[in-house]
């Protein structure tokens, strides 16, 4: 099948031993490069744990299925923002919420776009099913930028505690979860024709408001994995996702200092693109095959889902931590996300791309990073 | 004719004896409880000063009626509005504007699709009336902001004057002012079948960018009402609903004490869904019966008007009174009106509606609802 | 041909030697006048050049006179921004930067709508070829908000260097110079049939996402000019154009302190009318003769041109002058930009207009002229 002309992430895998080493063998101590050979061994063992996700749900049904791929897609961003949080490392937790949803529609629609854009001249997709994830992007945008207005607000009334803003970021994160549920329940059930697979995947397929409720997503692979596999190559994956991020959890501090870049930058930049290397391929290679419902579906699904489900989930976390995280997000972080928002909801309307489009994309993408640059550091 | 079926509100009429009784009958004196039931006695009130004023319009002729549609149809919000500047209460009356925009747009139209689309898989309207009212409410939230950014970039120079503020307002209640008689010039009359009326009031009816340019809006009652019985009830209403507003105004500051919430929360929140409910009830009513361009025509429209008439007539009314009012409103509720102005745009741009559009708007209002419980008080 | 019967600013020219005299004639000399006459003689000879660079680009072919034409439509607005930034007056250069973005899309647009509305009942345009150039104007938007952002983020860290300022805007400058670029690949070589030419310049015409592009444009002359004619008429009026700036620039300050407006309101408001009259006057024509695609295409190309060209080469420049500027806007100004990028963009996205539409643009232009006005002084 063509697909196994896929360029493949998974030789990155050889950092997984080189990374352990760096960790267990005092000699070999240095911090900036265990951040570096943990992080790139994260990038295909964040794929792996997708196609083994994917594999299993194919045996659950559509349904079931969905919802777990739903749930699951973004499993190895959680999990590094779970041993974060551990740490207290809050900043960087909250750097790469934002990091995750900029990245995904910026630079990997944005490559996608540009990339498909060279092959042909006008890309397709499905405009109905795309709009309703852009509303939905709103409205994680809405969440994540109310926080913020309020502790600008109660600051001036010199009114702001702490556990005011942890309470009214626990408010929200249970409104966006509902949503969430709600999303699911729309691209799922009543509403899952809208996201029907046609036989042979093809471009008439509509674009899936949530990456994980389209159940023909292209593996990378062509065979079908028994469940058995599919269940055993998961938990493998997963344990060694959370090794590995707690190595590059512990080493991003002196990392950070070495490099000479703020925790910020660190969050948003780096660890989102980590985070997201596996969707970043994917999405990419569908654009080249011309399956733009799909790409999108990746990039603003992978979004939608971080705002949704993975930033709730971590308050939801925190509070059982004891150590409850409010949702207060830095200014720049909120404007990223709500320029970000704007320009794929705006690039997204007609249905077609092209691509300038995806240069315009980039653009943004890079006049963001050159802002998260330049920024002083401290949350 | 099944209009006949619509839950009435107007065993609500109760409690416009309550309130006097509250307010009168000295041992029966109890801010919170005269703050309550004048609150919903209003309430049917309104609903009922509506149909008078569509039954006048009916005998005017659609030019005439339909400007004292326009004019009027959110007249109870105007009256309770004018009281509270009367008395002084300036943070109620900005918080109630905030709050009746966004209630209209939000919990009004996000309950009517949420409601609509459980009944029916998706419903559609016509996109061009609605985009000519969603650009009104760009500009509206842009009438709103620059007050506030005035202020702030003033304050930052430390030449903010009260003065210059109600100068920089009026001067924008003007422009706001002009719009809206352009507005209806082109609802009433270069464009009018834009909005034209089919003789059946069938779905195939235009949206109207103003609610009460539409003549044929349904009215609870079928049978049509003498012009005489008419104005004796449009006045009758208008003066139970001006008596009430006062008995609402004076309780307020008491009954806020009371329930321990904040100034903004009341204007936002309370006295927002008292002004609208007969809207509500009417729009849900419409969704019910697939004529989405009725419910959005009264949900959106509400709030231009609220905007575009209410607003400058408030800032007028206030220079004559001798203590000017200025436009300058909170960072949150600025925000919270761009905020849904930007997602019912988003919403409305496809010309379908689903239930999860119905659930994405409530829950923006609930994460706006949220914050201002939060809020610190205070304008 | 019908194109004689264009009202013309040639007339203007009048003022030219009046300006000559009111600087050289020693007895004549008012820093007022000065202002007013350069000002007004510039507004001819910004069509002369407009018209020159078309004739030459006609004998270039379509390419390398399409890229002319793309690099030289604002050319009379860049002379005078590089005269200001060469006597330090950075507020003033910023403010017109600002001003040519929302003058073009909000006082040249809403009155071509309002004026060709009042003839036509609707007017349709392209709205591919629009979007391109919205999603650039968001783009442009997004570039000068970031520095401001950039400002208060580093400001509230303590953290804020003019430096730092001056790199993060050089970096953002390059962003948008390349975007630009790529803009100008899509509209000449890959996407060029997208505003290709009809034979008969019919309005099945495409607009084109930037001014030049179109070679189609009609001139003012009917009757072709010889290349040399094209040149000498070309340096004619650049050197003229140059001359004038330099009167207008060093009369600004005095015409501002007697005016008693602020350095703000002169840059907003009246340095970019001057600057734009030219593009003012063919707009409004277009839409008389129902050309919208050209319309649209000369008011958003214009205000393309001004962020993504001119406002980068002004920094390049700068740099080169040993001074460079960065590119911090105000809070207001940044705000004006974005609210006029999006009411533009709510009003194209149905590919139609009516004269409301141009009120909607003309009511948002005044509020932001008033907010302008009131502001106190100091960029």
């Amino acid at each position: 099948m063509s697909q196994a002309f896929k360029p493949s992430l998974d030789w990155l895998l050889v950092f997984v031993p080189v990374a352990f080493a760096l960790e267990y063998i005092p000699t070999l101590h240095n911090a900036t490069a265990l951040f570096i050979c943990s992080g790139l061994a994260i990038i295909p063992l964040a794929g792996i744990m997708g196609r083994a996700t994917e594999h299993l749900a194919e045996h659950l049904g559509q349904g079931i299925g969905g919802l777990l791929n739903a749930t699951f897609g973004n499993a190895a961003e959680l999990i590094i923002a779970l041993m974060a949080l551990n740490k207290g490392l809050i900043g960087v937790v909250k750097a790469s919420i934002t990091g995750s949803i900029i990245g995904n529609i910026l630079l990997v629609l944005g490559a996608s776009l540009t990339v498909g854009g060279f092959k042909y001249r006008e890309q397709r997709f499905n405009r109905t099913a795309t709009q309703i994830s852009t509303t939905s992007l709103f409205l994680a945008a809405i969440g994540l930028l109310v926080p913020t207005i309020f502790h600008y607000s109660a600051a001036a009334h010199n009114a702001w505690k702490p556990v005011v803003a942890e309470e009214l970021s626990l408010g929200i994160a249970v409104v966006l979860f509902i949503t969430y549920i709600c999303t699911l329940a729309f691209s799922l059930v009543t509403h899952k024709d809208l996201v029907s697979a046609t036989p042979d995947g093809s471009a008439a397929h509509a674009a899936s408001p949530l990456p994980g409720a389209d159940s023909t997503l292209p593996r990378a692979g062509s065979t079908e994995w028994a469940k058995g596999k599919s269940v055993i190559v998961l938990l493998a994956a997963t344990v060694f996702v959370a090794w590995l991020s707690e190595f590059l959890v512990t080493s991003v501090e002196s990392a950070r200092a070495q490099l000479g870049v703020t925790e910020v930058f660190i969050g948003v930049i780096v660890v989102a693109i980590i985070g997201n290397a596996a969707e970043h391929s994917t999405a990419v290679w569908m654009a080249i095959k011309d399956k733009m419902d799909l790409s999108l579906g990746i990039a603003v699904g992978s979004s939608l889902q971080i705002a949704l489900f993975v930033a709730p989930v971590l308050v939801f976390t925190s509070w059982f931590m004891g150590h409850p995280m409010d949702l207060e997000f830095t200014i720049p972080e909120v404007a990223a996300v709500i320029v970000a928002v704007f320009i794929v909801a705006e690039i997204s309307k007609d249905g077609r791309t092209n691509w300038l489009e995806g240069v315009q994309l980039l653009s943004v993408y890079l006049i963001l990073a050159i802002l998260f640059y330049f920024l002083p550091g401290g949350h």
